[in-house]
């Protein structure tokens, strides 16, 4: 895993930076760099939150190129995306396909924001060796500054552990569940020509809804008590 | 495609209900339900930009129940992950899984967001069909407000592309459904404590399933099946 650098360029608005800082302690990236920032008082504070150490970290410089430096990777993203050639400078990738590229740098990366107004300049977008985009709906593209970094920090830290840790059941358990399922149906003389489709019905729902081991336990219990009530009525008949 | 509600859960600050209404005109979702909200003023029309629009045509009810009325889902999210069954309210699922799932939605999904301090209330989120937490750093995983809606405005708004044709159950039949999944516990004299975590098990399995129309009439077919031949049986003893 790369060490994550974000670079806020010119930003205007104190609260956009302590945001950016809250966010940043959510998907545990430190390194904060501030490209000639106004100042930063109470609101940023404030903003931060627990993302108070990194705001008070952070580094301030006076240009792009002294907030890259020494970045393995640099990052930059633009909320106007393109495909036509003649702005090539512009052409980006999506989040996903960033935050892949990026599990795959040793190093530092630089991810740069560019200002409110104005984004990130022609100069600095060609220091850049990746350009991402965040899709968003025509009208109105251009993303809040902390609301960017979110998102992609997010698709960092889903990279980073796409793993779940829930046990879902095995596939023994499965397997009785459906068992379990098709012994309820015998016992209410469910019409034969049904039968099967239903079953499958079940099967298809389970796998869809992919359940727990302990949500497999509850689902058999019930299934099993509600046979069980009705053979032990049958046998009393 | 599903009509989505953004419902906010007695916001405390202002500019957090302005950033939610800008980052919903980002990702083209403009329907806001805001339960018992503080007073908007400047500062959240200044920070819902382009998304004023959103801001003031936002619905604002008394509680929780009134802002979820008619929605065909009702998905809550929670900063605390879990996968303890003890806590079995609170598990969930990945934004990811939950954009998926939601293409799958016809009529109107409703996502809640929690207070900034509390989130949702116990029962607020007993009422939920699917719960989804945004993964994030241990230490502090609990995200701005406008931060964890744009994370799943993002999420939809980029699983968008993909669709599915068939057409899922609604509102009213899945409250149907849980209807007559509780009178199969009852019918089989369930345990009391258990009956109430059951229920939920059951209902976040049907949530995360997204059943058909088909597949809900297969079901309860199923379901009232057992418990009338149970009834019926008790009635010949």
């Amino acid at each position: 895993m790369p060490r994550v650098r974000v670079v806020l360029v010119e930003p205007r608005h104190e609260g956009n930076v302590g945001a950016v800082a809250r966010s940043m302690k959510n998907f545990d990236v430190n390194e904060l760099v501030l490209v000639n920032p106004c100042p930063l008082g109470m609101e940023a504070r404030q903003r931060a939150m627990h993302g108070l150490d990194i705001l008070e970290s952070a580094a301030t410089v006076a240009d792009f190129a002294s907030a890259v430096k020494d970045a393995d990777l640099i990052v930059g993203t633009s909320g106007i995306d393109t495909d036509s050639e003649k702005r090539f400078v512009r052409i980006a990738v999506r989040p996903r396909a960033f935050a892949t590229k990026v599990q795959e740098v040793t190093g530092t990366v630089a991810i740069a924001f560019g200002r409110e107004d104005f984004g990130l300049l022609e100069e600095e977008l060609l220091r850049c060796d990746l350009l991402v985009t965040i899709p968003a709906a025509d009208p109105y593209p251009i993303l809040n500054m902390s609301h960017a970094v979110t998102v992609l920090l997010y698709e960092l830290f889903t990279a980073r552990r796409s793993k779940r840790t829930t046990r879902a059941m095995s596939g023994l358990e499965k397997e009785r569940l459906h068992v379990a399922f098709a012994d309820l149906l015998q016992a209410t003389d469910y019409p034969a020509h049904k039968f099967t489709r239903t079953k499958i019905m079940f099967r298809r729902m389970v796998g869809r809804a992919v359940p727990s081991k302990w949500e497999f336990h509850a689902l058999m219990g019930v299934l099993q008590r509600a046979t069980k009530r009705i053979r032990r009525l049958e046998g009393k008949r």
